[in-house]
C-alpha cells in the first residue's frame, strides 16, 4: 500500500470505535455513550474549558490527545473498573491494541500517534492531567444529567465517586472544586449514596469507570 | 449563572448530537452513524491527512472547525440532499439553532464558535476548504467500506457522486484524486450505478449528502 492507502486504512479501521459502548448513559437516557462519541465530546470540552487547566495548555495537543485516546479499546475493550480480571491485564492487552492499530498508519504517522497515546497515559505532563481531568470529569456530568442512573445502577457511593475523581484536581483546581460541590449536592438530592447506607469498594487505578 | 456553570451547560446541551443520525452506515452495518461521532471521525482525519490539504492549513484550526461543524443540527437536523423542501430553509434553520445553541455559552466563546462555524460555512479559507473536503470524503469511504449501502438505498448514480464531491478538489488534488479513481472502482465493481442505467437528480448546495 501506498502512504495513502495507509492513511485510509487506518481511518476506516478506527470506525469500529463506534461500536465500544461505555458505562455512561446519554442525558437523553436513550441508551449507553459510545467511545468515538465521548472522544469528540471531551475534544469539545477542551476547546471550552481550557482556561481552567492549572498551567498553560497546549490546547491543540491536549485535543489531539483526546481525538486518540480511546482508540486502542476497539481491540481492548472499555474496562469496567470492577472488573477486577479485566483490570490485571489491561495496560498489556491496549498496549498491544495500540501497537496494532497505529501500525497500519505509515510510519512516522504511526509513531506520532504511539507518543500522544503514551503521554496520555503517562499522566506526566500539563496537557495530559488535563486531558484527564476532563475524561473522568465527563462521566460525572453524565451521571449529574441522569439522576445518577449509572451510579444506581452499579451501587456507587460518595466516597468512591471522590476516590475516583479527585484526580481531576491534578489537571484543573477549578474544575474539581466544581466536581466536588455537584456530588456533594448529588448527595443531597438522593442521586447519589452516602458511605453510611453502604460498603464500598475499591477502583483499580486506570480503570474507565462508568 | 456564573463563567463556568454556562461552559458547563453548553457541554450538557451538545450531547443532544449523539441523538441526530446521518444517511451513512457505520463500516460494521449495525446501524446508522451519528453526527457527534462523524465530528470525531473526521476530526481524526484531519490529524492523520493534513499533508494533503491544498494550502499550508493551520490544523489545530481544521480541527476545532470539524469538532463544531455539525453542532447546529442539533435543532435543524441532518439535511438530506433530496428533500427539497428541507433545503429551502437549510441555511435559516441552521442560523437560528447557532444563535440558540452558542449563545449558551459566556459572550466571547459564543462568538467564538460561531465564527469558526461561520468560517466553515463560507468555505472561503484554506483551512475551511480543506474541512470541507474531509467532511465530503467521510461518505465516500463510508459507502466503498458497505458495498454502496447507502448509495443503493437512495438510488445514487456515478454522476451524482462525481457532482456531490468534486468540490474535496477545492481542500485537496491528492484525496479528490484518490476519490475519482476508487468511484471509478465501485462503478466497475457494480456497487455504484452508472447513469447510463438511471437518470440522476440535482444536489442541492450545501445539503449533506449520505
Amino acid at each position: 500500500m501506498n502512504r495513502i492507502e495507509k492513511q485510509i486504512a487506518f481511518i476506516m479501521e478506527i470506525d469500529k470505535l463506534k461500536d465500544v459502548y461505555r458505562r455512561s448513559y446519554l442525558f437523553s437516557q436513550s441508551r449507553n455513550e459510545n467511545s468515538a462519541e465521548h472522544c469528540w465530546h471531551v475534544s469539545m470540552m477542551a476547546l471550552i474549558l481550557s482556561e481552567h487547566a492549572n498551567l498553560n495548555v497546549n490546547l491543540s495537543r491536549v485535543v489531539e490527545m483526546l481525538l486518540v485516546h480511546d482508540i486502542v479499546e476497539i481491540d481492548a475493550g472499555d474496562t469496567f473498573c470492577y472488573d477486577e480480571g479485566g483490570n490485571l491485564d489491561k495496560n498489556k492487552r491496549e498496549q498491544e491494541a495500540a501497537n496494532r492499530i497505529f501500525s497500519i498508519l505509515p510510519e512516522d504517522q504511526s509513531d506520532r500517534l504511539m507518543k500522544l497515546w503514551r503521554e496520555y497515559e503517562n499522566a506526566d505532563t500539563p496537557e495530559a492531567k488535563f486531558a484527564i481531568a476532563l475524561d473522568r470529569l465527563m462521566p460525572l456530568l453524565h451521571n449529574l444529567g441522569t439522576s445518577g442512573k449509572s451510579w444506581r445502577e452499579n451501587g456507587i457511593t460518595k466516597n468512591q465517586v471522590i476516590e475516583r475523581n479527585e484526580k481531576i484536581g491534578n489537571g484543573s483546581y477549578a474544575l474539581w472544586e466544581y466536581a466536588k460541590q455537584n456530588i456533594l449536592k448529588a448527595v443531597e438530592n438522593g442521586i447519589l449514596k452516602d458511605d453510611a447506607e453502604s460498603g464500598s469498594s475499591h477502583c483499580p487505578e486506570g480503570a474507565d469507570f462508568f
